[in-house]
């Protein structure tokens, strides 16, 4: 063999040998508490002298960083992320801190560096991107994944690994907070761009964690971590394609969901993170704990007796490394092992998928250097260009009676998420998750505001109206008198994004109603009631009732969190430099709004329903307007009979017979009207963004395999039957141009985790 | 052979041959067609002649009821329930018609008439009882089925075999419209009180049948008949239980949950309705569709292709009977069987069942007789006198700054809800069920209004103030004008209860919030704006946000709908003449009150949520306040080990120091701190209402089998695990006087259907 030349000593540290072999070569030299090390992270911070420290939290062990190293760490948890510390200052003192550990356990295997990055990097002086529901709405997968390997290039330069993103929830209730950090309500959607973020994180060498997996969305009453009351073909059909997609483009890591999915925290289900995660969809990569999932399972779900017991389930569910620090991979585990509750292979299973990584990652290669790159610029231009596209490419146009674009008027600007730059940004950026442990901390990014930016364009006065929070009548009848002087009044309402408390959307800040927060709807009343023709514009994390005021609104324009470029983008649509073409990814809901409901289920509810509550949606998924609507002239199919294991091709013909370009979003939903059991009336199987210069006319084919009309049948395999379908086109959701039906020849057919997910298009010009 | 002596002719007439082989000679002489008529029910009604005629549906078949007989009919749905009739016209109309049948056919196999009866026999003139959440709120299963056995007597002299109640979904969520016809959150509220009402009904010889098998009240956001989503172990754990407890009860019937249960419509489902409820239960009884479930197979959950497909998918699942009347099981089944594709043996199975059943009930015996009892008072003292009896125990004081009770005083009674007597009845009672389609009708009985049994002990004035939807400002202002001048302010507040859109609670009247119908709460704010002292009453089908007001109200006083002898029972209970005992069956929401949510669930959420919305109840499970409550003197344990296959005593002693008789209800919740899944915090296993005389002390002691531990684990068998466990014993499942830790021993134990249900109670004195 070739490899012989390597003297046993080394071989674990030759690049030349393969992996598997190298690894378990090092492996056996392992003391058990040296593997152990290896299966958990450390939260540390930069201190204010610039060094490394361990972030300590209540009820985890108390670290002694000076210790640590001896054994190895497995990973570093948030070194950027909670602390504003200067690009060069973090990257260096990272570096020494590998050092450290380099040089002070036997082998000297450096940390892997885990950081958030679900929109930009959660570093100070890093790009804040726009946040998910906008890459969702973006409905432009490749745009995405340009902005995360932008984002993943960031990470590299630091010396970051691997990013805790994307989050691949599939919206199930709009008032869980969370809901923004989700691409949206519908799989494919969310399946098709969180494969993009994937491709384009991990093309720059970070590895991507898909998170949660599997069910966060869904606990009862959307308050987050509660119980999770769904069952196997919810899970099968709705939450976990997107999972199967992202893995497919890629994803190295994947992260648990805290959730008990029918009474079964999945932090300690070997059924979902083993038999299903490796087993089924064949997963190689690592799976790391949820921040304190570990120790949850004693403490919050009760399914453990302590520490030792937690380590063991979790070990052996299938959660190789404990975050964000250790609290029961360290000497509980240890101590499981030892006393024989738990068994040391399945330590080794563990550690063999850490060392595998980072093998792969280059951290075991001689060469291997923690130091950082040379340019540190974590907001360049380039990068501001990109989250500036992104942002306008996903702003949506919900309503306009004709009163956009705003042309040179003069236009009172009112509203608390006018002139506030965290109003652009989601909860998940750097400036709003350490603006609660840091309220003084400068942004440290240039962020115009709404306010700003419609300045630039127009006669502007400004009012707050209110907070978003509170307020004072004086505060609403001066906005009031604003907007009665002016001929249009813009009022800028939302949320403001945070954590634990610190929001009213976010992680943690879970709404009871659908209501806009605080003051805002009384204060959007009083606008109305001057006569002034009010736009609405809405920065928020989730839909709210706009149902009451909609018919009197003059337009509605949603951007969900459009990031440190966002203000740009939507003062761009008020003023029509920017032509919208956005496509809600969540409902907005409708007068009667209960949730939970979503497109799917109030599709499904609308036939099977015999109630007073309607769940119509007031904007259905999929809807926006644009300035230069393209004429649909025809869809056609080019066959009646589909095999249950081919393609039919759909063809869209599109004109744009306006004198600005214009984009349409074609999509297509499957109707199933007879299956073995109750199927969504409609559901996104395909969609595509299609541009059209002034005059132009294109069709866009749309190359479907019957693999995308497979659902978990009675026997709980996924499924393509033979029979009639029909396959929906259209604008939206609720907007079908045409209804395909078509005939599924053939057998039955079951499917698995190789089968088609996404249609191919082919664009024709 | 003993029966040798009956010519083969006539073996299945002959009551002293078994059943079973009466039921094999009939089968065996039946055409196809004569098969499948007894499958189906016909929904006739009396028409303004007296005489019973079909009821004429949209979508389903037009029937020729001269046609009809000849065939046979399976059963007669509602006779009673469409229309006024006094009772001797519609029984003596009703005999006739079974003769028509009896004579009609070859065999002259009567038809069993059903009727509903959740509330009281649905009949003009007849009783209405308290509605279910009241039965709950009594804490009195004996009560109940006294109550149900006087229910069952009157319907047996009408000529009536089969009525469809008990409800025994346990609520899931407070805004499903029909809430009110659960008896509560908790599944062993309602599986004890469930079980009483059909030892009841059963002992009256009418066959009990139990609703909705399964999964009924869990539909998403609470509308009615939408997709339920929940996994197998909350249904094993949640859902179940009190159908099991009712079938040991000696229930004959069971009706299907229309919901489609993780996609899979229960009406098709083979392993709901034979493999558990057959298979596991060992049930043989006959199962019956709610109405038109089948035909919904095809025109709501899209899994059948039309009406021969949705009869063969139900038969196939063990739907024997279709109801109300026939769709599928008529022509189109007798196709299905003619063309191969469903086996004539499943038509023999369910023909089986119906005539095993009708043998049973002494209609195939020669001497049977269609004619009804001589007395057909359907409200006599006696029914009367147990409605209010119920209505006196049920009556919740939620709340008493000490104003109650009133002694005398000049009283305001203002409130849409105090002068109606349609107020204190749910949507099952006949005046509501039959008032949307004959709005005219004379309620048949007297129902004296909560405002008329004040005049009584008060001096009172009467302002509406509002009626339950809609209402005028003056209205309002005139009611704030009678409560100013009045010492204390009755407001009697609450739902209408009506069906498909005729009330604010009922079947199909579901609420998207619980937020007070209509003005309500505006008129409970103008009138606490008075300063006048506010006693709120509510009358209604579930319970309301009442947050915001509570700590201005001087009491709160809960009704549900109490009966047509309600109202005294609420002017008893204000007057002081009855001290209330009941308490709550269901949790009242708290200040951040979103859905779903019940005390099981809030709990968990206690210990597993992070989220800004907290699920703490304002009323919990289990409140309910006294005029003279009892004094907790001491709870202790027989035992600090509890054997796995044994039984523990808990022994808690009551002392009255008032100078009035009064009643304690002693709940017993098991907390079990580890478990393989997780379980609610705390649990109901066993309450008892205990009299205490004033200055009595008395000691109830509680025998609890091991098996009231047992949970659904990770392999999903229910199982009693060795381990810790804690029996908190109180108040409310929030207020608990004593925990009391245990330990149990021995072997983990799997146990099935018949393990043990309840506790047994031992009171001294």
């Amino acid at each position: 063999m070739t490899t012989e030349a390597t003297t046993p000593a080394e071989r674990w540290r030759d690049p030349r040998v393969p992996v598997a072999e190298r690894v378990r070569d090092l492996m056996a030299r392992m003391t058990p508490r040296e593997k152990v090390a290896q299966l958990y992270g450390v939260w540390v911070g930069i201190d204010s002298g610039g060094e490394v420290a361990p972030h300590q939290h209540d009820f985890v062990a108390q670290l002694d960083f000076d210790e640590l190293p001896q054994h190895g760490i497995g990973q570093l948890t948030r070194v950027f992320g909670t602390r504003p510390i200067a690009p060069e200052v973090g990257a260096h003192s990272l570096a020494r801190t590998q050092r450290q550990i380099i040089e002070g356990g036997r082998f000297g295997i450096p940390a892997v560096v885990h950081e958030e990055c679900l929109t930009g990097l959660a570093a100070w002086q890093a790009t804040v991107y726009p946040s998910p529901l906008c890459w969702g709405a973006s409905f432009e997968p490749d745009l995405v994944r340009r902005m995360a390997f932008h984002i993943g290039r960031s990470m590299s330069a630091l010396g970051v690994h691997q990013g805790l993103a994307p989050v691949l929830d599939v919206t199930r209730d709009l008032r869980w907070g969370r809901v923004e950090e989700t691409i949206g309500e519908d799989p494919h959607l969310v399946g098709t761009v969180g494969a993009a973020f994937v491709a384009g994180l991990e093309s720059a060498g970070i590895v991507a964690t898909l998170k949660h997996f599997a069910g966060h969305s869904a606990s009862r009453a959307g308050r987050n971590l509660a119980p999770v009351s769904i069952g196997p073909r919810e899970m099968a059909d709705v939450i976990l394609p997107p999972f199967e997609m992202a893995l497919r483009a890629g994803a190295r890591s994947v992260m648990n969901s805290y959730s008990g999915v029918d009474g079964v925290p999945v932090a300690a289900d070997p059924t979902v993170l083993t038999d299903l995660l490796r087993g089924e969809y064949g997963f190689t990569g690592t799976v790391v704990a949820d921040y304190f999932a570990v120790p949850f399972l004693h403490m919050l779900h009760g399914v453990a007796t302590g520490r030792e017991d937690s380590a063991g389930q979790a070990l052996i569910a299938g959660i190789d490394v404990e975050l964000p620090t250790v609290d029961c991979y360290g000497d509980p585990l240890l101590a499981a092992v030892e006393s024989g509750s738990v068994d040391g292979a399945l330590v080794d299973r563990a550690l063999e998928r850490v060392l595998r990584q980072k093998c792969e990652l280059g951290l075991l290669d001689p060469g291997y250097s923690p130091d950082p790159a040379a340019n540190l610029d974590l907001d360049d231009e380039e990068s501001r260009a990109l989250a500036g596209e992104l942002a306008e490419r996903s702003i949506v146009l919900l309503h306009n009676d004709g009163v956009l674009p705003l042309t040179g008027r003069r236009v009172a600007v009112v509203g608390p998420r006018a002139n506030d730059p965290g109003a652009l940004m989601g909860c998940y950026s750097f400036p709003l998750h350490v603006g609660v442990h840091h309220p003084d901390v400068p942004m440290g990014i240039d962020v115009p505001t709404v306010l700003d930016r419609l300045r630039g364009d127009h006669d502007v006065t400004y009012a707050l109206g209110c907070p978003v929070l509170g307020g004072t009548d004086e505060e609403i009848s001066e906005a009031v008198e604003t907007a009665r002087h002016a001929e249009v009044c813009v009022a800028v309402l939302g949320d403001q994004a945070g954590l634990f408390g610190g929001g009213t959307s976010g992680e943690g800040c879970d709404a009871a109603d659908l209501q806009l927060p605080g003051r805002q709807e009384e204060l959007l009343e009083a606008l109305l009631a001057t006569g002034t023709p009010v736009v609405l514009v809405l920065l928020s994390g989730r839909p709210y009732e706009l149902s009451r005021q909609i018919d009197r609104l003059a337009a509605a324009v949603c951007g969900f969190y459009p990031g440190e470029e966002g203000a740009a983008a939507v003062a761009g649509v008020l003023s029509g430099r920017i032509n919208p073409s956005g496509r809600l990814p969540v409902s907005f809901p409708g007068a009667g709004a209960s949730q939970p409901s979503t497109y799917l289920t109030a599709a499904l509810g609308a036939r099977s329903e015999v109630s007073t509550v309607d769940p119509t949606p007031l904007f259905p998924f999929g809807h926006g307007l644009s300035y230069a609507p393209a004429t649909w002239v025809r869809v056609t199919a080019d066959t009646q009979e589909w095999p249950t294991g081919g393609t039919c091709r759909v063809a869209t013909t599109l004109h744009n017979d306006t004198d600005r370009g214009t984009s349409e979003v074609v999509q297509i939903y499957l109707h199933d009207p007879v299956a073995e059991v109750a199927r969504p009336v409609r559901q996104l199987i395909g969609a595509v963004k299609v541009e059209l210069e002034p005059g132009q006319t294109r069709t866009v084919t749309t190359v479907l395999h019957a693999d995308l009309t497979a659902y978990t049948g009675r026997a709980g395999h996924r499924q393509v039957d033979p029979g009639e379908v029909e396959l929906h086109v259209g604008r939206s959701s609720a907007d079908i141009h045409t209804a395909v039906r078509l005939t599924m020849t053939g057998p039955r057919r079951e499917v698995g985790f190789d089968r088609v997910l996404t249609p191919e298009f082919e664009i024709d010009c």
